[in-house]
């Protein structure tokens, strides 16, 4: 079977024998992949990564322990938890000290014609949702996770910096949980999609200081943090989006001085991501820039680099 | 009158008339002031400061609108705020954007023989404080403020870091509001106070990685924020109290793989510290490391930045 790695900022086509199902897990066939920027970090070498990469896709099962898995359409948590220490017991799977990450740490990822996941690990997607669509559940159930962390008043104004395919979920997210959002970013035509749904969308020109209670850094830059910071009111809050890879540097005086809080974000549970496609609260259609075939991978990597891409699709033949 | 000057890292003595006393205001005898942190960053160029530093301060009332300050041996909130906007309004003067403060933005500093403030900035210290202790209310305050921010359960393990002035403050306000406080540090002879008063002190040698949901970093170094990341839990916090002037590089990705809460935290309501003093449930004797005279406050800025130091206080003559 056809998978892709990475290696030291090569994308590799590599022939490669049908994976071993472990018990417990399922063997996937993959539908679409999903580029996501981390797997860009990876390719430039986030956690020395080497290996398959992948973590946002939707698949069918083809063998599994239990039988209604089979032929079933689905995505998958991301991270393989031990299901037995105290922060799997508390739902927290996706902090397990033990864990292994699907296409970022220790298991291979899912840009390859077959992976595994462990069964549990599995969500059905409804008959609503677009194949296609279910790809963007992963990163979906990424921007919900700040509603798990913070408690965003209704009609509280919030800032999103970045007008990329997480900041333009994270900002449909905020928008349909109730929050007055303003969206920043850098390029018109993004901002049109966020302004179509009814975000307010704003050139990212002269940006206000000391304005928001809550910003959320989406940029992917390493200056987005600190552009955040200044966005925020005293007492404010920043929900840290940008996966960087390297040392940031911040100036730490106002978050001090105006006592700012600061809150990293990651992964989050696919549940409520599922609901929001299924609802149609969220659109995402116009979010996918290409669909390439899997073969194709090197120049998907290439494309998903440039200014005007959004999310580019991998597709087995 | 005596008073000290910082220009571009000196530290010099000027004579100068006695300060007007606007309406509302109290004009102030210094009795003690006390050299922190924040003054040795002054020095060095934050904020661009030039004039007279000094925050930390007991003093005696000489003169004031109100009759019943005059005589009184005072201590004061050190932000000077409009009173009338959203942010006083809700009780927090402090963050007031019209604000000046004393000592570090255009409102001269305590370090004078005579000294002014609004008589609302004003706190009566009781009786059973000493005038040299009354000095730390300042600083407690700022360790105190912490509580105000986070909600650290009983009984909970929280590491300090830093043996400094402030550290060592937090960590007994920690261990008064019944927190298991496990202070790292680099001078065992200041770890020593810590555990005279029955803190868990541990000399900062080899610091164990993410094992607690509450740091505090008081270390007063640009790398202590580092440290405290590394040593959170995921969904830890860690609260920023060191003031360091400059950028700071961080590594934003254990950040938000771990979903890290960072909280800058600053000047803290007084009342706390007035209360924790005169029930003696703070120690701060042994905290002072000398007193100087006013006149000899190069020399004392030159001993503040010794690494046995801790507080130094200036004493008018």
């Amino acid at each position: 079977m056809l998978a892709i790695r990475l290696d030291r900022g090569a994308v590799l086509l590599r022939h490669q024998p049908k994976p071993r199902r472990p018990a417990g897990f399922a063997l996937i066939r993959l539908l679409y992949g999903g580029i996501c920027n981390t797997d860009l970090e990876l390719q430039r070498g986030y956690y020395g990564f080497r290996g398959t990469p992948g973590h946002e896709f939707v698949g069918e099962v083809v063998e599994a322990d239990t039988a209604r898995w089979v032929g079933q359409r689905v995505v998958g948590e991301i991270n393989l938890a031990c299901g037995r220490c105290d922060w799997c017991v508390r739902g927290l799977g996706r902090h397990c000290p033990k864990r292994t990450v699907l296409g970022i740490v220790k298991h291979p990822g899912a840009f390859r014609e077959l992976l595994t996941l462990p069964e549990r690990n599995l969500w059905r997607v409804p008959g609503e949702i677009a194949t296609e669509h279910a790809v963007f559940i992963e990163p979906l159930a990424a921007a919900c996770e700040i509603l798990e962390q913070v408690r965003i008043p209704k009609g509280a104004q919030v800032a999103v910096l970045g007008d990329g395919k997480l900041g333009l979920l994270i900002g449909q997210v905020l928008h349909a949980s109730g929050g007055e959002v303003h969206q920043y970013g850098h390029h018109k035509d993004k901002l049109k999609l966020a302004a179509d749904v009814g975000i307010d969308a704003r050139l990212a020109r002269k940006l206000p200081k000391g304005k928001y209670t809550w910003v959320v850094d989406a940029t992917g830059s390493s200056e987005g943090l600190g552009t955040a910071v200044q966005m925020a009111q005293p007492r404010g809050t920043v929900v840290m989006k940008s996966t960087v890879h390297g040392m940031v540097a911040i100036d730490s005086a106002p978050v001090i001085v105006n006592e700012i809080t600061l809150i990293g974000s990651r992964c989050g549970r696919f549940g409520p991501a599922i609901k929001l496609l299924k609802d149609r609260r969220v659109q995402v259609d116009r979010l996918i820039s290409d669909v390439l075939p899997l073969q194709k991978a090197p120049l998907a990597f290439r494309h998903a680099v440039t200014p005007g891409a959004l999310k580019i699709l991998l597709q087995p033949r």
